[in-house]
């Protein structure tokens, strides 16, 4: 079987059906947008693989801008107690009055890697790059109405030198156009330079890596988000204390993720950012970008809440920084049906509005870091009261947790 | 709206819809076994995310035991070329002759933090868990028929000691299993030496982060795959020179990575992953892992080929080595209707044949390597010739590529 | 000028100031054992390097087998402060009782590279490496009478597979010893197996570099020390708090580490250990390895001290973790004249008695755990009331401070 | 005995060996400063350390300015074989035409780490420090006539923000110096901002540990060299094959570091950065620094040799890049007697001629540079052919190699 030669998805998929002597009925779900995603998406298509949904929420977020709002937010996972996680800790931060979210938009990298002949001609070619940026960027620029050059990055090690350009990419997560946009300037180097490029990305990027240089100069939106969980909260919605949790956070997150040298000085970053990136129509190769970052906790001292009636006590301060997301609202998986309305659920479908260009991809960025501060605080709370395994047991049995 | 109040995942959607004013009519897909899902999968859940899913193949693969088996892969993805890129690499793998492959089963781990009175108590509890290995395989056996306690590792920090059990769980990726069984061994162990667990997961594990322990101790399965692709493929199908990969692999892959302070000295790794864990249900948590390993090239001078008609020339030996693939046919997303039927392309839908069990969490697992490498293959030599930007430009015009 | 033509010391020297027109009269210092030393510890000898030692202390330290003895600690430096910073460390430790050291011996450690034809045949040497550790131990064992090879580690990676082999090298840092068994060793598997040894020494060692492979499988001898500062000693000796000097550990050590993708979770290890590592013979080369580990502090309620007359207040319990110090009392630099008095310094110049072989090796270690915490402590103290800076400018103006 | 009673060296001196009952006949070495020494060098000092200095050389170096230069190099080691190894590869460079050098001054770093109520004050202060650097650039510079800031970074991360001030020191390593100016900048900005400084040094330095952030954004000076050793002296100097070493890089330097999770991706930057350190009065903590960094290797086909009677053949191209060289010619322990001599050998004792301040310590990095490429092909090299095992036994013997 040439899984090549057949023209439509149907016809595909009957043949692996007849070749392999199986069903496969469920993939053959009728897909509203099957011709589309066929091209776009994913060549070879014989059909869809569908994930339950859930959604967590509301969320309330407050911006750098002091703009307040609650959110549903969707999620897409086959890992039970995930999606009740995630809800429980969106009523902590909810209830405790919300959690201030912030980013810097950083952008897309492409990181190409150039041939020189010796060190001096590494030297030379490395001032070039650093004199000719105004006209990498009407290069970059010729590529696409949304993308801008922002700045570039570079590195020599022997024979080699690596570029980083970093583009603003909008409302796009914008790793195709970078691509082509960095074809381009390659081109462009080469022809004035006469320095040969080896290949387009030479891992300079650091693309779908976990990797040190995105950690410390930063990839896509950097986000951070914060709340300082009231003790009423506390005991009433998460059944612990401010110093339980803190003890735990201390010991794992810090020591523990010291002693096994990891990128990730947190609790569950990867498991959020899955479950939103699955829903929404990410590319699924950044989650392991979208789990580096830390998570730090306070103890607050007789923390007086806003919420009346509330009891005093202890408050917990805690909050989560993620420096590289590749996420975005339009291109890649974002515009097909399932993904496109669970955009919608957060008012991100597709771009943003005229003369706001990069909003929906930096608000996107800035709820996902919501939802990810909200898993932090209901895994810790979690452990701290050793009640993780019990919700597993149940999953187990098949009982609703 | 409180999402938790709706009983079922029509009522619950049709909240989300009303309260948002917003339709989620593809979302609402007919989905096959929507009670199991929202029980087992996705708490909250308002119907299905759907994904296309694209079939590569044949890639041929030969085991240590030198069975030799042609198979289909299942990708499920958004991100257009991915799919293309794979099955050109599969191509390339199978007229080479077929992709060897092998692996070690390591584990599932959880890694609880304890909590010791000084260094004394701490140096005297390592010799206690040091000396009762036996009794803790006794308590772990007790929570699960599928469960072995295969060995343990601990390090002791201030207060702190930390111990990594590593559990073999057969079929399953097995979490779940693990987490249940590391509950038991806390409270045995705390029991008899008065030492009280801090936490059941301190990131000894450790768990959906990207980290050096998990790349030099190993988790879930280790495997590897290689492949000698033959002068006339890279000529025919590639349409590059092995000198050429090669030039490329050891600028990006292994220079790139070192300055990039990358846990991944490959090419895309973590695309591949993520494909085949999407379409088969894996937990796409474990992305970040599966992105860690160190993919090889050499040139082979003066290759000769076993197939005929070949011209001679230098062939281009290339392996890929994964330390930490979690992965497994049975729990979690595997059971659902699409998953197990994506599974089922493979022949590996379900738990093992009856005195087996396990084979068929390690076949997935060397599979995936051997998919691992195509993707290395052809995203190398598409590098080479500087053909990434076109795939790219094409899927920019909507053209089928 | 031909340095190598010279026999003599002074005559190499002499030659060296006539051809530069120089003087080197302080290099030429009369050394007692020139001749010995330019054999054994440096080839193209031309006299000597002198730097200032001074002592520390006295440090009490009480070991696992609670044997509590008082140290005076020779450290040579050109750091001005450092010796009087260890030195108010080793007084905060001593008056609030003395630090609890702890050791394991884990061993020197070689790396050879071999190369295997292919996967197959790197599994079966896998096998092979597996099942013979008793002939290795064997081989190494005809090499000298002071090593012991104690266990391996082997990683294969396409067509390499490395070893780790680990050895007791008793009271010798012992590289020299392991060097020579290894070559024993790959030329005993060369034999056996007919697979090439590529190189003695394949970075699976990992000597002199720093790595996560010597912190998460421990090198040399792993030490730990502890200590709880009574809060009269932080306000009389150290001028601080408790909670001022565990907010900069936490904000330095551990958030501060993380940001930096550093593999030291620390104040100032390095400069302890080179200190120590100059005035005692050991290879310099090892202040890297030396530099990684974690500190951790917490704050002990309403501590109460032993000592008589003290106010009770919070106290700082501290503690330090050092995975990988390579360090010995034999061997080396140790036996050079002011080397090997800076040893008995501490009671511990050349081996241990007879049937005690080691002990003098993990003594120094151990003793090095406690002067690292002095240092820990001084200098986060320091950091915490602002007199970090304050020290140094007293040196820019030649001020004892 | 209280070691710091007594008011000279000879004094405290013989207080130690009066109380221990030892001789420190040899540590009494009559040293030459020793006022100075025991008051801006080492407190409590009680003599002299001895280490036997060699020299290597010549070794012919380009400088990017194109001058050539033939240098003797001071080591100070005692570890046996690593002078003659050094000076074996400083042959093989001049006779192979000399190593071309090449550096930039990136600059000495404090990390300062300052405490914020929250993340919009994080952002406010973000701004506030991204918008001043002009003012502290004014600020730095009043402590000192040698030292700029150059530039700053800044990270955030819950309630902490942590700056990276960079400074120029010229000709000093400089830390004494940026640790007094970064006191007057967190002075000044504490006051202009109320934001509190936490800690003078908060690990965002990093300083003197093994650190990504150092190796990606590099700190003192960043160091490469290269040459292309022609196949006649591989052959007659190194007994070996460009092939030879070429594949012994592979294997250890990269794919080995690779799997080790090195931060040093060469043979033995650290055993040469330590001997020059250390003969030269450098910081012998920043010996774990100078150990990162990447070697590369190529096989140069057919090379032609411009010296004549030279046999065509494979030369070897091999190059350094030392991301993070702390030195310089002037403070610390560089003006002590031996020091200053040993700097006196390379001409580079004290600081620069008038208008030229800096150029020294650019010029001792650029000269360890070479040096560092020296050590790097006689280790690989003697790897090759499997004799480092030979050196270590003759030195086991007590013959001179």
């Amino acid at each position: 079987m040439n899984v090549r030669q057949y023209k439509t998805v149907k016809e595909r998929r009957e043949a692996v059906e007849k070749t392999l002597g199986i069903s496969l009925s469920s993939i053959g779900t009728p897909y509203t947008s099957e011709e589309v995603a066929s091209k776009r998406n994913c060549e070879n298509m014989i059909g869809v693989t569908t994930v339950p949904i859930g959604v967590a929420g509301p969320l309330k977020i407050k911006d750098q801008r002091s703009k307040i709002k609650e959110y549903f937010v969707p999620l897409s996972t086959t890992e039970g107690a995930l999606a009740a996680s995630i809800s429980r800790g969106c009523k902590a931060i909810t209830e405790s009055g919300g959690a201030i979210v912030g980013s810097h938009r950083i952008g897309a990298t492409r990181g190409p890697v150039f041939r020189v002949k010796n060190l001096t001609e590494s030297e030379h070619f490395y001032r070039y790059l650093k004199d000719h940026l105004s006209d990498f960027q009407k290069v970059a620029s010729k590529t696409s109405h949304h993308i801008k050059l922002e700045k570039l990055l570079t590195r020599g090690v022997g024979k080699y030198r690596y570029v980083r350009f970093v583009f603003d990419t909008k409302d796009a997560m914008g790793m195709n156009m970078v691509t082509i946009a960095t074809q381009a300037l390659t081109e462009y180097i080469e022809k004035e330079t006469r320095v040969v490029c080896l290949a387009l990305a030479g891992n300079f990027d650091i693309d779908k890596k976990p990797a040190w240089l995105n950690f410390i100069e930063n990839r896509g939106t950097k986000v951070w988000a914060e709340v300082t969980v009231s003790s009423s909260v506390l005991e009433g919605v998460l059944k612990t204390t401010a110093q339980k949790v803190y003890d735990v956070w201390l010991a794992k997150c810090m020591v523990g993720s010291a002693i096994s040298g990891s990128m990730g000085f947190n609790a569950q970053y990867a498991n959020v950012a899955a479950a939103i990136f699955l829903a929404t129509g990410q590319d699924l190769g950044h989650v392991g970008e979208a789990s580096m970052g830390i998570t730090t906790c306070e103890i607050e001292k007789d923390q007086k809440s806003n919420i009346k009636d509330q009891k005093n006590g202890d408050g917990l301060y805690i909050s989560v920084c993620l420096p590289d997301l590749m996420v975005g609202t339009v291109g890649g998986g974002t515009g097909l049906a399932t993904q496109k309305e669970a955009l919608s659920i957060m008012g991100l479908a597709g771009g943003s509005p005229a003369g706001e260009d990069g909003k929906n991809g930096v608000r996107l960025a800035e709820i996902i870091g919501g939802v990810v501060l909200a898993g932090e605080i209901s895994l810790l709370a979690s452990l701290s009261i050793g009640s993780l395994a019990g919700a597993h047991r149940s999953l187990a049995r098949g009982e609703k947790i």
